[in-house]
């Protein structure tokens, strides 16, 4: 039966196959697990802050995307926010700002990190492509993209761990930006599955939200697959 | 001085500025000097076969989105063959469908290539990235991205030289897409050229048409990065 034509998942199954693909999510990927073993060196490090900055400036063109799609005035209310959350408002810093600060942190220049030179083709594709589902897909289908939340308090809280030991010249105020995430991804996750739960009411927009998260997590795997080709091309003998 | 404001550049150093990144194109790239060597495995080769598929089945598509977004009805007819080259008329196979042909006598399965199952995420995102490009530029910019054809007549003969020679076992049929573009492309290429020319007559168009062969090279780049790191992946150890 497609799913077009089967009835609706409940509330828990729908939940069930969309958290069966976390062993998708990039916590796993060999890029991140050499940066979690203090395996990269300082130019590596770099490199993934920069690259990982190119993600982070398009989330709120991202988020943008989606209220301009979504005809429901109390779904924009409760998207607006997450805008905001990037961007920053009167003077306190958002999430680009304190990625920024991490990436100076690593010893990056900003200007030559916010001038994008750094960025590897394959990530911009790989994010280009994330922008361009969230501008053409239903609002219900990118929202339920960002669901990689549920996957990620664990992912922030290893990371904040294994970089602070092994990478002890980091300044603390670098880590700004997991800290501040670790405190809100938990419930911000919750509330997304609660919000995309109610709304994909047939088994075909059910479908079409697990679908959009297997292509985030395919996004994310090719972030770092560029970053990963990159470094085993300058250690393979050609 | 600006793009915008410099003076147009004469013919000849329009057509220099685009011939300089020659050294940009694909032509050199690790895993086209390993297909070229006879050093791909099968299995390599099956991925490459399967992996170009899903750049040639969105050349049409690309193709239509520049004829969509110009205006000049001479320039849409000089366009138009190019949508029945990819696509083939009354029977006669197009380009597509030669591509398939090859993938067959690399021994893949055509439903399997149809599929787009085993197209690598890297892969898909720089395709999607040109498409997007296509769509969203000029009309002049997305043709001039085309230019890479002033390029490819060499590659092609030394590709079709060099796999008769290293994979002796691919019968002659299967290199009908390379004998048939090796026929044209050059021809094509030098009339895309006079026409890019002709129509360009900005500095900045000039310009953005040098940065349009820039990217279009880049995307290049990307899908055989996708394609190498895939294959580096898999005979490094974990």
């Amino acid at each position: 039966m497609s799913a077009t034509l089967a009835p609706p998942w409940s509330a828990a199954e729908f939940r069930a196959a969309l958290y069966a693909l976390e062993p998708s999510y990039w916590d796993r990927h060999p890029f991140h697990q050499r940066l979690h073993e203090g395996g990269l060196d300082k130019e590596e490090l770099r490199l993934w802050a920069a690259n990982r900055w190119y993600y982070q400036r398009s989330l709120p063109q991202k988020d943008a995307a989606i209220v301009a799609n979504c005809p429901l005035p109390e779904v924009r209310r409760q998207w607006l926010p997450r805008i905001v959350y990037h961007d920053g408002a009167d003077g306190s810093p958002g999430g680009a700002e304190k990625w920024l600060r991490l990436a100076e942190a690593v010893g990056l220049d900003r200007a030559e990190v916010v001038s994008e030179r750094l960025v590897l083709p394959g990530v911009r594709f790989a994010v280009d492509a994330y922008l361009d589902f969230a501008r053409r897909r239903p609002w219900l289908e990118a929202m339920a993209s960002g669901l990689t939340e549920l996957f990620s308090p664990g992912l922030l809280a290893h990371r904040l761990g294994r970089m602070r030991r092994h990478y002890p010249w980091i300044a603390e105020d670098g880590f700004a930006y997991f800290t501040a995430r670790l405190a809100m991804v938990e419930a911000e996750g919750r509330s997304l599955l609660d919000l995309v739960v109610k709304h994909a009411t047939t088994r075909a927009q059910q479908q079409a939200c697990v679908d959009a998260l297997a292509f985030k997590c395919i996004v994310l795997q090719a972030i770092l697959d560029a970053l990963d080709y990159y470094a085993l091309s300058r250690s393979t003998p050609a």
